[in-house]
Protein backbone atom coordinates (compact mmCIF):
# COMPACT_ATOMS: atom_id res chain seq x y z
CA UNK A 1 0.00 0.00 0.00
CA UNK A 2 1.10 3.44 -0.68
CA UNK A 3 2.43 5.76 2.43
CA UNK A 4 -0.62 7.76 1.88
CA UNK A 5 -3.25 4.70 1.82
CA UNK A 6 -1.48 2.99 4.69
CA UNK A 7 -1.72 6.69 6.71
CA UNK A 8 -5.37 6.90 6.02
CA UNK A 9 -6.01 3.57 6.91
CA UNK A 10 -4.37 4.01 10.29
CA UNK A 11 -6.66 6.74 10.49
CA UNK A 12 -9.60 5.11 10.04
CA UNK A 13 -9.35 2.24 11.96
CA UNK A 14 -8.16 4.63 15.16
CA UNK A 15 -11.16 6.81 14.29
CA UNK A 16 -13.09 3.71 14.53
CA UNK A 17 -11.37 2.25 17.94
CA UNK A 18 -12.42 5.31 19.75
CA UNK A 19 -16.24 5.34 18.52
CA UNK A 20 -16.31 1.74 19.93
CA UNK A 21 -14.79 2.94 23.04
CA UNK A 22 -16.77 5.39 23.88
CA UNK A 23 -19.99 3.26 22.71
CA UNK A 24 -18.69 0.13 24.56
CA UNK A 25 -18.14 3.13 27.72
CA UNK A 26 -22.01 4.41 27.48
CA UNK A 27 -24.10 1.56 26.85
CA UNK A 28 -21.84 -1.64 27.75
CA UNK A 29 -20.57 -3.73 25.44
CA UNK A 30 -23.70 -6.65 25.00
CA UNK A 31 -25.88 -3.42 24.39
CA UNK A 32 -23.59 -1.80 21.80
CA UNK A 33 -24.58 -2.11 18.17
CA UNK A 34 -22.14 -1.78 15.31
CA UNK A 35 -24.20 0.09 14.03
CA UNK A 36 -24.39 2.76 16.22
CA UNK A 37 -20.64 2.57 16.56
CA UNK A 38 -20.09 3.15 12.73
CA UNK A 39 -22.28 5.90 12.76
CA UNK A 40 -20.25 7.64 15.76
CA UNK A 41 -17.22 6.91 13.13
CA UNK A 42 -18.62 8.80 10.34
CA UNK A 43 -17.81 5.42 8.69
CA UNK A 44 -19.52 2.37 6.67
CA UNK A 45 -20.07 -1.12 8.06
CA UNK A 46 -17.88 -2.11 5.30
CA UNK A 47 -14.83 0.21 7.47
CA UNK A 48 -15.59 -1.76 10.35
CA UNK A 49 -15.71 -5.56 9.25
CA UNK A 50 -12.87 -4.17 7.26
CA UNK A 51 -10.48 -3.82 9.67
CA UNK A 52 -11.98 -5.77 12.73
CA UNK A 53 -14.21 -8.54 11.39
CA UNK A 54 -17.04 -8.29 14.30
CA UNK A 55 -17.74 -6.40 17.48
CA UNK A 56 -15.50 -9.20 19.32
CA UNK A 57 -12.39 -8.65 17.21
CA UNK A 58 -13.43 -4.86 17.80
CA UNK A 59 -13.22 -5.60 21.44
CA UNK A 60 -10.12 -8.12 21.11
CA UNK A 61 -8.24 -5.12 19.46
CA UNK A 62 -9.68 -2.36 22.41
CA UNK A 63 -7.81 -5.02 24.83
CA UNK A 64 -4.67 -5.73 23.11
CA UNK A 65 -4.32 -1.54 22.11
CA UNK A 66 -3.45 -0.78 25.76
CA UNK A 67 0.36 -0.64 25.67
CA UNK A 68 0.41 1.38 22.63
CA UNK A 69 -1.57 4.04 24.45
CA UNK A 70 1.44 4.55 26.94
CA UNK A 71 4.68 3.15 26.25
CA UNK A 72 5.45 6.18 23.32
CA UNK A 73 5.27 8.14 26.42
CA UNK A 74 7.94 6.70 28.15
CA UNK A 75 11.96 6.84 27.80
CA UNK A 76 13.72 5.43 31.18
CA UNK A 77 14.74 2.12 31.00
CA UNK A 78 14.97 -0.39 33.55
CA UNK A 79 13.04 -0.64 36.49
CA UNK A 80 11.99 2.76 36.71
CA UNK A 81 10.49 1.93 33.29
CA UNK A 82 8.66 -0.44 35.08
CA UNK A 83 7.29 2.28 37.90
CA UNK A 84 6.66 4.44 35.08
CA UNK A 85 4.30 2.20 32.93
CA UNK A 86 2.51 1.80 35.57
CA UNK A 87 1.93 5.56 36.55
CA UNK A 88 1.48 6.77 33.25
CA UNK A 89 -0.78 3.59 32.93
CA UNK A 90 -2.72 5.27 36.17
CA UNK A 91 -2.78 8.96 35.09
CA UNK A 92 -4.54 8.05 31.59
CA UNK A 93 -6.84 5.62 33.04
CA UNK A 94 -8.60 8.59 33.67
CA UNK A 95 -8.53 10.30 30.43
CA UNK A 96 -7.57 7.82 27.44
CA UNK A 97 -11.06 6.40 26.44
CA UNK A 98 -9.25 4.02 24.57
CA UNK A 99 -7.50 2.24 27.32
CA UNK A 100 -10.67 2.01 29.60
CA UNK A 101 -12.70 0.49 27.45
CA UNK A 102 -9.34 -1.98 27.00
CA UNK A 103 -9.01 -2.41 30.79
CA UNK A 104 -12.59 -2.57 31.26
CA UNK A 105 -13.27 -5.42 28.20
CA UNK A 106 -10.33 -7.24 29.45
CA UNK A 107 -11.67 -7.43 33.47
CA UNK A 108 -15.52 -8.29 32.86
CA UNK A 109 -15.05 -10.13 29.26
CA UNK A 110 -16.24 -13.20 31.23
CA UNK A 111 -19.76 -11.88 31.56
CA UNK A 112 -19.43 -10.99 27.51
CA UNK A 113 -18.54 -14.76 27.16
CA UNK A 114 -15.14 -13.86 25.80
CA UNK A 115 -11.95 -15.52 27.68
CA UNK A 116 -9.01 -14.13 26.72
CA UNK A 117 -5.55 -13.59 28.56
CA UNK A 118 -3.77 -11.98 25.82
CA UNK A 119 -3.95 -8.23 26.73
CA UNK A 120 -2.57 -9.70 30.33
CA UNK A 121 0.37 -11.60 28.48
CA UNK A 122 1.20 -8.71 26.47
CA UNK A 123 1.96 -6.58 29.59
CA UNK A 124 3.38 -9.15 31.06
CA UNK A 125 6.08 -10.09 28.45
CA UNK A 126 6.60 -5.91 28.45
CA UNK A 127 6.89 -6.15 31.70
CA UNK A 128 9.32 -8.77 31.79
CA UNK A 129 11.41 -7.43 29.45
CA UNK A 130 12.10 -4.39 30.87
CA UNK A 131 13.07 -6.29 34.08
CA UNK A 132 15.83 -8.76 32.24
CA UNK A 133 17.13 -5.14 31.57
CA UNK A 134 17.62 -4.30 34.86
CA UNK A 135 18.73 -7.31 36.28
CA UNK A 136 21.65 -6.90 33.51
CA UNK A 137 22.08 -3.63 35.08
CA UNK A 138 22.21 -5.04 38.74
CA UNK A 139 19.08 -3.51 39.30
CA UNK A 140 17.55 -6.50 40.75
CA UNK A 141 17.89 -8.34 44.30
CA UNK A 142 19.18 -12.05 43.82
CA UNK A 143 16.67 -14.61 43.63
CA UNK A 144 13.77 -12.31 41.89
CA UNK A 145 12.76 -13.69 39.23
CA UNK A 146 11.69 -11.12 36.10
CA UNK A 147 9.03 -12.83 35.08
CA UNK A 148 7.07 -13.62 38.21
CA UNK A 149 7.41 -9.81 39.29
CA UNK A 150 6.25 -9.14 35.73
CA UNK A 151 3.13 -11.31 36.07
CA UNK A 152 2.54 -10.11 39.51
CA UNK A 153 2.13 -6.79 38.74
CA UNK A 154 0.20 -7.01 35.45
CA UNK A 155 -2.53 -8.81 37.96
CA UNK A 156 -1.94 -6.17 41.17
CA UNK A 157 -2.57 -3.21 38.45
CA UNK A 158 -5.93 -5.05 36.94
CA UNK A 159 -7.32 -5.26 40.57
CA UNK A 160 -5.91 -2.11 41.68
CA UNK A 161 -8.16 -0.25 39.42
CA UNK A 162 -11.38 -2.30 39.69
CA UNK A 163 -11.33 -1.46 43.38
CA UNK A 164 -10.46 2.18 43.09
CA UNK A 165 -13.17 2.81 40.31
CA UNK A 166 -15.55 1.60 42.37
CA UNK A 167 -14.80 3.31 45.77
CA UNK A 168 -13.31 6.35 44.24
CA UNK A 169 -13.89 6.56 40.52
CA UNK A 170 -10.20 6.21 40.13
CA UNK A 171 -9.62 9.42 42.15
CA UNK A 172 -7.13 7.72 44.25
CA UNK A 173 -5.32 4.80 41.42
CA UNK A 174 -2.29 6.69 40.91
CA UNK A 175 -1.65 6.84 44.93
CA UNK A 176 -2.21 3.13 44.98
CA UNK A 177 -0.01 2.80 42.53
CA UNK A 178 3.06 4.62 44.34
CA UNK A 179 1.63 2.49 47.78
CA UNK A 180 2.34 -0.83 45.58
CA UNK A 181 5.91 0.48 44.48
CA UNK A 182 7.04 1.47 48.50
CA UNK A 183 5.42 -2.56 49.27
CA UNK A 184 7.17 -3.97 46.66
CA UNK A 185 10.62 -2.11 46.03
CA UNK A 186 12.19 -3.79 48.94
CA UNK A 187 11.43 -7.18 47.65
CA UNK A 188 12.86 -6.77 44.20
CA UNK A 189 15.57 -4.11 44.07
CA UNK A 190 18.74 -4.21 45.08
CA UNK A 191 19.93 -2.06 48.20
CA UNK A 192 21.50 0.73 46.35
CA UNK A 193 18.95 0.80 43.64
CA UNK A 194 15.94 0.38 45.49
CA UNK A 195 16.51 4.42 46.82
CA UNK A 196 17.29 6.12 43.73
CA UNK A 197 13.85 4.82 42.10
CA UNK A 198 11.02 7.98 42.02
CA UNK A 199 7.72 6.27 42.32
CA UNK A 200 6.18 9.15 43.33
CA UNK A 201 3.38 11.26 41.49
CA UNK A 202 5.85 13.44 40.04
CA UNK A 203 6.71 10.58 37.17
CA UNK A 204 3.63 10.99 35.70
CA UNK A 205 4.10 13.45 32.91
CA UNK A 206 2.26 17.15 33.00
CA UNK A 207 -0.32 17.22 29.99
CA UNK B 1 -37.76 -16.19 66.51
CA UNK B 2 -37.32 -19.22 68.39
CA UNK B 3 -33.91 -20.61 67.58
CA UNK B 4 -35.21 -23.60 65.30
CA UNK B 5 -37.19 -21.03 63.23
CA UNK B 6 -33.44 -19.29 62.81
CA UNK B 7 -31.83 -22.27 61.68
CA UNK B 8 -34.31 -23.16 59.10
CA UNK B 9 -34.31 -19.41 58.17
CA UNK B 10 -30.61 -19.45 57.63
CA UNK B 11 -30.88 -23.02 55.93
CA UNK B 12 -33.12 -21.66 53.42
CA UNK B 13 -31.06 -17.86 53.27
CA UNK B 14 -28.15 -20.49 52.38
CA UNK B 15 -30.10 -22.73 49.74
CA UNK B 16 -31.12 -19.48 48.11
CA UNK B 17 -27.75 -18.30 47.79
CA UNK B 18 -25.88 -21.42 46.42
CA UNK B 19 -28.66 -21.74 43.87
CA UNK B 20 -28.42 -17.92 42.44
CA UNK B 21 -24.54 -19.14 42.45
CA UNK B 22 -25.04 -21.85 40.08
CA UNK B 23 -27.26 -20.23 38.20
CA UNK B 24 -25.39 -16.74 37.98
CA UNK B 25 -22.51 -19.06 36.94
CA UNK B 26 -23.83 -21.01 34.21
CA UNK B 27 -25.81 -17.87 32.41
CA UNK B 28 -24.32 -14.99 33.34
CA UNK B 29 -26.15 -12.61 35.86
CA UNK B 30 -28.12 -10.49 33.51
CA UNK B 31 -29.80 -13.61 32.02
CA UNK B 32 -30.40 -15.64 35.38
CA UNK B 33 -34.03 -15.36 36.57
CA UNK B 34 -35.39 -15.20 40.02
CA UNK B 35 -37.41 -17.98 38.40
CA UNK B 36 -34.87 -20.31 38.08
CA UNK B 37 -32.81 -19.79 41.03
CA UNK B 38 -35.93 -20.80 43.36
CA UNK B 39 -37.04 -23.99 41.20
CA UNK B 40 -33.23 -24.90 41.58
CA UNK B 41 -33.18 -24.35 45.34
CA UNK B 42 -36.46 -25.82 45.29
CA UNK B 43 -38.48 -22.98 47.44
CA UNK B 44 -40.78 -19.85 46.54
CA UNK B 45 -40.50 -16.67 44.75
CA UNK B 46 -41.72 -15.65 47.82
CA UNK B 47 -39.15 -16.52 50.25
CA UNK B 48 -36.29 -15.36 47.87
CA UNK B 49 -37.81 -11.50 48.26
CA UNK B 50 -38.08 -12.09 51.75
CA UNK B 51 -34.36 -12.79 52.23
CA UNK B 52 -33.04 -10.76 49.57
CA UNK B 53 -35.14 -7.87 48.48
CA UNK B 54 -34.55 -8.72 44.52
CA UNK B 55 -31.90 -9.81 41.91
CA UNK B 56 -29.73 -7.21 42.74
CA UNK B 57 -30.16 -7.73 46.54
CA UNK B 58 -29.31 -11.46 45.79
CA UNK B 59 -25.77 -10.32 43.91
CA UNK B 60 -24.93 -7.67 47.03
CA UNK B 61 -25.38 -10.65 49.58
CA UNK B 62 -22.88 -13.24 47.18
CA UNK B 63 -20.07 -10.19 47.25
CA UNK B 64 -20.26 -9.94 51.13
CA UNK B 65 -20.89 -13.24 51.51
CA UNK B 66 -16.74 -13.60 50.75
CA UNK B 67 -15.42 -13.16 54.37
CA UNK B 68 -17.89 -15.67 55.83
CA UNK B 69 -16.65 -18.46 53.58
CA UNK B 70 -13.06 -18.01 54.56
CA UNK B 71 -12.93 -16.59 58.19
CA UNK B 72 -13.79 -19.42 59.75
CA UNK B 73 -10.93 -21.94 58.29
CA UNK B 74 -8.40 -20.05 60.01
CA UNK B 75 -7.03 -19.81 63.53
CA UNK B 76 -3.51 -18.27 63.09
CA UNK B 77 -3.33 -14.56 63.93
CA UNK B 78 -1.34 -11.28 62.86
CA UNK B 79 0.56 -11.38 60.00
CA UNK B 80 0.13 -14.98 59.51
CA UNK B 81 -3.38 -14.38 59.42
CA UNK B 82 -3.26 -12.24 56.44
CA UNK B 83 -0.94 -14.71 54.55
CA UNK B 84 -3.44 -17.44 55.52
CA UNK B 85 -6.61 -15.33 54.55
CA UNK B 86 -5.45 -15.33 50.92
CA UNK B 87 -4.02 -19.07 50.28
CA UNK B 88 -7.47 -20.39 51.97
CA UNK B 89 -8.90 -17.84 49.52
CA UNK B 90 -7.22 -19.17 46.53
CA UNK B 91 -7.59 -22.73 47.14
CA UNK B 92 -11.40 -22.59 47.59
CA UNK B 93 -11.71 -19.83 44.81
CA UNK B 94 -11.46 -23.18 42.81
CA UNK B 95 -14.40 -25.43 44.66
CA UNK B 96 -16.71 -22.82 46.55
CA UNK B 97 -19.46 -21.64 44.26
CA UNK B 98 -20.83 -18.79 46.67
CA UNK B 99 -17.02 -17.80 46.97
CA UNK B 100 -16.95 -17.84 42.83
CA UNK B 101 -20.26 -16.14 42.32
CA UNK B 102 -19.52 -13.55 44.84
CA UNK B 103 -15.92 -12.25 43.45
CA UNK B 104 -16.95 -12.62 40.03
CA UNK B 105 -19.88 -10.58 40.79
CA UNK B 106 -17.79 -7.82 42.79
CA UNK B 107 -15.54 -7.47 39.19
CA UNK B 108 -17.59 -7.55 36.67
CA UNK B 109 -20.38 -5.64 38.14
CA UNK B 110 -19.93 -2.48 35.99
CA UNK B 111 -21.39 -4.78 33.22
CA UNK B 112 -24.35 -4.95 34.91
CA UNK B 113 -24.96 -1.31 36.43
CA UNK B 114 -23.83 -1.96 40.00
CA UNK B 115 -21.58 0.12 41.21
CA UNK B 116 -20.57 -1.45 44.94
CA UNK B 117 -17.26 -1.19 46.46
CA UNK B 118 -18.62 -2.53 49.78
CA UNK B 119 -17.47 -6.52 49.27
CA UNK B 120 -13.64 -4.69 48.50
CA UNK B 121 -14.39 -2.54 51.75
CA UNK B 122 -15.08 -5.55 53.97
CA UNK B 123 -12.14 -7.45 52.96
CA UNK B 124 -9.98 -4.32 53.52
CA UNK B 125 -11.26 -3.58 56.98
CA UNK B 126 -10.89 -7.17 57.92
CA UNK B 127 -7.48 -7.50 57.40
CA UNK B 128 -6.45 -4.06 58.81
CA UNK B 129 -7.59 -5.51 61.89
CA UNK B 130 -5.37 -8.28 61.65
CA UNK B 131 -2.22 -5.72 60.54
CA UNK B 132 -3.27 -3.56 63.92
CA UNK B 133 -2.53 -6.74 65.68
CA UNK B 134 0.55 -7.33 64.07
CA UNK B 135 1.60 -3.88 64.33
CA UNK B 136 1.03 -4.19 68.12
CA UNK B 137 2.86 -7.69 68.19
CA UNK B 138 5.86 -5.66 66.48
CA UNK B 139 5.85 -7.32 63.35
CA UNK B 140 5.45 -5.09 60.39
CA UNK B 141 8.27 -2.44 59.35
CA UNK B 142 8.73 1.01 60.88
CA UNK B 143 6.95 3.34 58.82
CA UNK B 144 4.14 0.36 57.22
CA UNK B 145 0.54 1.45 57.57
CA UNK B 146 -1.64 -1.32 57.74
CA UNK B 147 -4.54 0.04 56.12
CA UNK B 148 -2.34 0.63 53.06
CA UNK B 149 -1.52 -2.62 52.69
CA UNK B 150 -4.50 -3.54 53.33
CA UNK B 151 -5.75 -1.56 50.69
CA UNK B 152 -3.24 -2.65 48.17
CA UNK B 153 -3.34 -6.63 48.97
CA UNK B 154 -7.15 -6.29 48.95
CA UNK B 155 -6.48 -4.99 45.33
CA UNK B 156 -3.69 -7.56 43.92
CA UNK B 157 -5.78 -10.77 45.09
CA UNK B 158 -8.74 -8.93 42.93
CA UNK B 159 -6.50 -8.65 40.03
CA UNK B 160 -4.88 -11.49 40.06
CA UNK B 161 -7.90 -14.05 40.25
CA UNK B 162 -8.92 -12.82 37.24
CA UNK B 163 -5.82 -13.28 35.35
CA UNK B 164 -5.60 -16.13 36.68
CA UNK B 165 -8.87 -17.30 35.83
CA UNK B 166 -8.60 -16.30 32.33
CA UNK B 167 -4.87 -17.89 31.59
CA UNK B 168 -4.95 -20.92 33.23
CA UNK B 169 -8.82 -21.65 34.81
CA UNK B 170 -7.08 -20.69 38.31
CA UNK B 171 -4.86 -23.65 38.51
CA UNK B 172 -2.10 -20.92 39.61
CA UNK B 173 -3.97 -19.30 41.69
CA UNK B 174 -2.66 -20.19 44.64
CA UNK B 175 1.26 -20.07 43.06
CA UNK B 176 0.36 -16.65 42.46
CA UNK B 177 -0.63 -15.59 45.98
CA UNK B 178 2.54 -17.49 47.21
CA UNK B 179 4.83 -15.40 44.95
CA UNK B 180 2.56 -12.14 45.93
CA UNK B 181 3.73 -12.93 49.13
CA UNK B 182 8.01 -13.54 48.65
CA UNK B 183 7.84 -9.97 46.98
CA UNK B 184 5.93 -8.01 49.51
CA UNK B 185 7.17 -9.34 52.97
CA UNK B 186 10.13 -8.27 53.09
CA UNK B 187 8.90 -4.88 52.42
CA UNK B 188 6.06 -4.95 54.96
CA UNK B 189 7.63 -7.67 57.89
CA UNK B 190 10.08 -6.86 60.21
CA UNK B 191 13.63 -8.24 59.06
CA UNK B 192 13.20 -11.04 62.42
CA UNK B 193 9.47 -12.16 61.48
CA UNK B 194 9.82 -11.94 57.98
CA UNK B 195 11.65 -15.39 57.75
CA UNK B 196 9.47 -17.23 60.15
CA UNK B 197 5.98 -16.48 58.06
CA UNK B 198 4.91 -19.06 56.03
CA UNK B 199 3.57 -18.77 53.03
CA UNK B 200 3.65 -21.37 50.55
CA UNK B 201 0.93 -23.91 49.55
CA UNK B 202 1.62 -25.91 52.88
CA UNK B 203 -0.85 -23.69 54.32
CA UNK B 204 -4.20 -24.30 52.64
CA UNK B 205 -5.87 -27.01 55.09
CA UNK B 206 -6.35 -30.81 53.17
CA UNK B 207 -10.03 -31.05 52.58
Amino acid sequence: MPTANRERAARTRQRILLAAAEVFDETGYERAAVTQIVERAGLTLGALYFHFGSKQGLAEALMNAQPATIEPHLDSTGLQRLVDITLVWADRMRRDPILRAGVRLAVEQGSHGMNDASSFEEWRSLMRDHLDVARKAGELREGVDPDRVARFVVGACTGMQVYSQLATQRADLIQRVCDMWALLLPGIASAPVADGIQAGPERVPAS
